[in-house]
């Protein structure tokens, strides 16, 4: 501003007159401030101007994996909402990493977001309650907070895997696998809770041979049908519990020629595609995102007297042929 | 700071001293401060420190779509690379619109970005001069800008292009059409020129009939096919200029139970899992959104008098069987 002032020959105050859209300026001056602003590339500085107001005009959204289609799906939706707001987006990926989480959390926060939305990696979020009560409102996505009471957002998890399996059911199978995420995920838990609850209500015994938890991987994958697929009563079909999951069962099936039903957890791309076509239980990581960042701004705007809140949004079955292949 | 002064019983000399971490405080003090500061939630304000030393230790990144994988997994690369710089990233999307790219870009630059990493939407960028004469560097990835000078990471498009078209060639095509992007696209009129000069290096005359360009759709999709299908000399296969269009094209073949053999420019996900398995020039947005933010930190580290560079990564055929079917 001092150079925009020196160039205009003007004082700074007619400068910050003009920047800030005060009326008695005279008008040549005004001109004056005007042109040597456009020749200096001056810009307002919103920090400046934010850190006095008390607002960044930014919220942090920590995700598991930005390059993860359902983060990112996610991720545009908050996008979204925020500009509705004037709100940019910082992004960043814990990688399942809770101190990645923590410390991507809390430089978050020192860069003064106006609020947080987490996906969070960790078991333990003591470590935002201070940045909670200095005002930054967090919203939880896809998994609940652990030790802190906070807003969330949840799929129907339980439901969802459920559908899917009395899906399964009704197609006549009686032996069906479960392949699920580590079982310290809070998501994989629930599914597999539903996968029980569907059998037990069926009258089906559960049996700890026909699951797996563990994180996706192609080795981890081929024991898990290795387990499935031998042995005298071998499963007929599986829920995949995640996406990845999911397409690397179907790797694996194609490379041995094998054939489950199967219907996945989450939607995936060319899904439609496959030869028979992909039965899911499909989440919509769009509502997650825009539902969040609603909430969340709701906080921010002033809303932080009520009670936390939790979200449920709903699954889809999606029938497409591989979770309609009928039972030997 | 004074609450924690406050609260501790010391001076705000002394808790200034304790944050910065210097040396001459008397070991009860700093318990004392550490202790109320614990209690406080105060945490050093990053904004603040970041503006006086004129650095916010944030870049921004405007994509076309967060949501796009290709965006998404080079969005994760600058990520990465951003991390070992302690450096937070904004992400925002243009849609394709060019006022929503000088908005989101501008926007970046009022919040201080140390430098910007753009995949443009618009044609001009000339509005960035201000920002990258005060400091700002701009690297543009994907696309160039148009009518300024700046650093650029690109995909060979052109090269990757020819060589889907000799792949083409190779299993003995004659007939291949080309469906694309929207001509103004920088990306699909490279692709455009490659395809034609892998025509005209193997004596076959280009011909309009065979190309469409335009934003993909399942109407434009349709269209397309039906002018290649059609009429006394159809076409026995197709360059698909992006994924999204490679996409469009399988759904619609499938639904027409039509054969062309097929080679995508950009990879999908499953690709691998059709049948047959599809074709691809596949692109590394990982390896282009590192470069992208490596020649930004060494921009922002003050290497600003060298000329702009252009960094040009190859693309790779994988050959699954969807461009290796032969002509009739």
């Amino acid at each position: 501003m001092k150079d925009v002032a020196a160039a205009a020959g003007v004082s700074l105050k007619t400068v910050s007159r003009v920047v800030n859209g005060e009326s008695n300026v005279n008008d040549d001056l005004r001109s004056a401030v005007l042109e040597s602003i456009a020749e200096l590339g001056f810009r307002r500085n919103a920090s400046a101007r934010d850190l006095r107001q008390g607002r960044s005009g930014t919220i942090g959204l920590l995700l598991e994996d930005v390059a993860d289609p359902f983060y990112s799906m996610l991720s545009r939706a908050v996008e979204e909402v925020a500009r509705e707001h004037g709100t940019m987006v910082f992004a960043g990926s814990s990688a399942e990493d809770p101190d990645r989480e923590r410390d991507l959390a809390l430089a978050f926060c020192e860069r003064r977001v106006d609020g947080l939305i987490i996906v969070p990696a960790g078991t333990s979020h003591s470590y935002l309650l201070p940045e909670m009560r200095a005002g930054i409102p967090a919203v939880f996505v896809d998994r609940p907070p652990g030790d802190i009471e906070a807003d969330m957002i949840l799929t129907d998890n339980l439901g969802g895997s459920r559908r899917g399996v009395e899906h399964l059911l009704g197609h006549g199978h009686r032996r069906i696998g479960f392949i699920g995420d580590a079982p310290e995920i809070y998501t994989a838990g629930e599914r597999l809770r539903g996968y029980r609850e569907a059998l037990e209500s069926a009258g089906i015994a559960f049996s700890d041979d026909l699951v797996t938890q563990a994180p996706p991987s192609p080795t981890s994958t081929a024991d898990a049908l290795d387990r499935l697929l031998e042995g005298p009563s071998p499963a007929t079909a599986v829920l995949c519990g995640n996406s990845r999951t999911t397409v690397s069962v179907l790797r694996e099936l194609a490379r041995r020629s094998a054939r489950l039903a199967l219907v996945g957890f989450d939607d995936v791309e060319l899904g439609d595609l496959l030869q028979p076509g992909l039965t899911v239980v499909a989440q919509d990581p769009g509502a997650m995102g825009a539902a969040a960042a609603r909430l969340l701004f709701q906080r921010i705007a002033g809303d932080t007297a009520g009670p936390t809140q939790t979200v449920t949004i709903g699954t889809r079955l999606i029938p497409r042929g591989s979770g309609e292949l009928p039972a030997p």
